[in-house]
């Protein structure tokens, strides 16, 4: 790999301390190794997780943070046993950069299940031990197996949080098998939820929207709903009663399951996507038994699949609905974000972080 | 249908009130209608729901009760429009007697889904409104749909158990489809779990017993297990993380899912089949998104699977293992099974209710 096109130092936001704002920081990346693509990011989404890594929410956060795993940028080199890309190739990285390669999930291509995966921050290299920082960044270094291609057509900017929120709600939809007929609910319109919906109508699907809000409808029908039911109306939730084939639900924070689990139809499966807390949801047993209706859940989704939804993307032009963001807002960003005040992602333009 | 062959007035034993023992009692048998077989009730297993109903437990029950759904007897009658069964047939009648016929559920013949579904005890009759009543009796009145045949090969009293015990854990194991190389855990063994183990075996999987008592191991063995967890040792637990396709719960009371569920591999399934208390067992949406786990609630099964068990039971020399019992000796196997002191299934030998 020709070092010289990869920084020697590499410039980045990163959180110092739990709670505290992401501001410029600078690290050394990592020797490059025969099989890396070396990656000038362009572009990259802010994810809830994100807050919640620098927040320390998880308990599990070491600081300094670069958060960051929907990324998209333009290769700069290449290693010598790099065989997908070249030189210039715009390239995707999502939540992984590495895993064992070995396990029967690595070799099912779910890299995301296998007991030592790598996540793209706050994850431990798997040859140096050091921490993986990342897409709040001008660089990154990640092995080509972790790499996907941009498809021809996507706009980079729009297309980094499929990386994420896209492959997260499209992973599960593909394992369950919707297709043309089914009725699919998406619970929540957020960045995951517009994402669900769309993915959900591209596959077929007849979509109800579940929100707390009226004002989301007009929203709803746009990303491609059919349905709405207004959750706090129990008239609504009732009719909605063992309607639906699936159910999607992306609301990452404590609510109850049982209300919309009653909506499934006799064979029915509830996805549950999100960062649920409190972790351990109660589940009410007789409605799974008196109508053979499953709990499933699913995260991200491996590399093959990763790189699937993006062509399914470009195939069908679906894209995230995005505010562009320079880095330096990235604080007021997050509050926004806790106030569930954006539609539907911000994507952070890395040229801002030149000027910042 | 010749209606001297239905006696007039029907013995049986029946709970007066809440908690009481099932005791003689006597009623009249609903008209016969044209698609109605009328049967000579020989055996019936004594399931844990009776206690339940007894006990009202689940605070639906109409006294008097006559508890029993796990019947085999021999047609004394069929109705005009009866075209399956002849006089003289060794028949079986599980959990159901009606359902309403026409919803997608009855369509695709899982009748045991349909909202209106009539149970053989403490059901209302679609048509005269009165309290259905069940197996500890010497006859029966049901129609057609919901009577299946015993094959030949079968011991009739062993068999009775299969109505429920049977079907309960035979279907949900066909339906996630366990097959041969499959790698199934078996929680309890009592009456469903001990044929939970020999469906599972018989499909060609390996099963493992997860069972609090060592002095389980052989009969488990016996039973078809191959392998064997105490659940109350640490580290047997621990061993069996991630190592299971599917685990068939079959514990009727509280007890922690969580620490079962980790022993699911990626992409495994839960299944729920006993009737939990409480019945919200809180679930760790971690263990499920981070898997890809699942877990699936069963009820019984629809009339054509419960022909299927019976057969498929012919077919690999399975039955319950069953202790005979006089019907006067009702209360005292109760006091039993509420200590889990049979093995596996009682059956009243009917032949007692003409002594007794």
């Amino acid at each position: 790999m020709a070092q010289e096109t990869t920084p020697k130092v590499i410039r980045a936001y990163a959180a110092q301390e739990q709670g505290a704002t992401p501001a410029p920081w600078q690290y050394e990346p990592r020797q490059p190794r025969p099989d890396d693509v070396s990656i000038e990011i362009l572009y990259c989404g802010v994810c809830h997780s994100d807050i919640h890594f620098v927040d320390n929410d998880w308990n599990m956060t070491v600081y300094p943070v670069v958060p960051g795993h929907e990324i998209v940028g333009r290769v700069k080199a290449v290693g010598s046993e790099v065989s997908k890309y070249k030189v210039g190739d715009m390239v995707g990285v999502g939540c992984l950069v590495d895993s064992c390669r070995q396990c029967s999930s690595c070799n099912e291509g779910l890299e995301q299940y296998c007991a030592q995966g790598v996540w793209t921050y706050n994850g431990v290299d798997r040859f140096d031990g050091k921490m993986t920082y990342g897409g709040y960044s001008e660089h990154i270094i990640v092995s080509e197996r972790f790499v996907v291609h941009l498809p021809d057509g996507l706009d980079p900017a729009a297309a980094a949080p499929i990386l994420c929120a896209g492959i997260t709600t499209y992973s599960p939809l593909k394992y369950v098998g919707v297709k043309p007929g089914d009725k699919v609910g998406v619970v929540g319109m957020g960045g995951l939820g517009h994402m669900g919906i769309k993915f959900a109508k591209a596959m077929g699907a007849e979509v109800t929207l579940f929100t707390r809000s009226e004002s989301k409808i007009e929203e709803g029908r746009r990303n491609g709903a059919d349905h709405f039911v207004i959750s706090t109306v129990e008239d609504q939730m009732n009719q909605a009663a063992g309607s639906l084939d699936y159910i999607l639900d992306t609301v990452p924070v404590e609510h109850d399951l049982n209300p919309y689990v009653a909506c499934l139809k006799v064979n029915g499966t509830y996805i549950l996507v999100g960062q649920l807390t409190p972790l351990n949801p109660p589940i009410e047993a007789i409605q799974l038994v008196l109508g053979r209706r499953s709990i499933l859940g699913s995260a991200i989704g491996g590399m093959p699949e990763t790189q699937e939804v993006l062509d399914f993307c470009a195939e069908h032009g679906i894209s995230c609905d995005v505010e562009m963001l320079d880095i330096h807002k990235i604080g007021e960003a997050y509050e926004r974000m806790k106030r569930g005040d954006v539609r539907y992602r911000f994507v952070i333009d890395m040229e801002s972080l030149k000027n910042s």
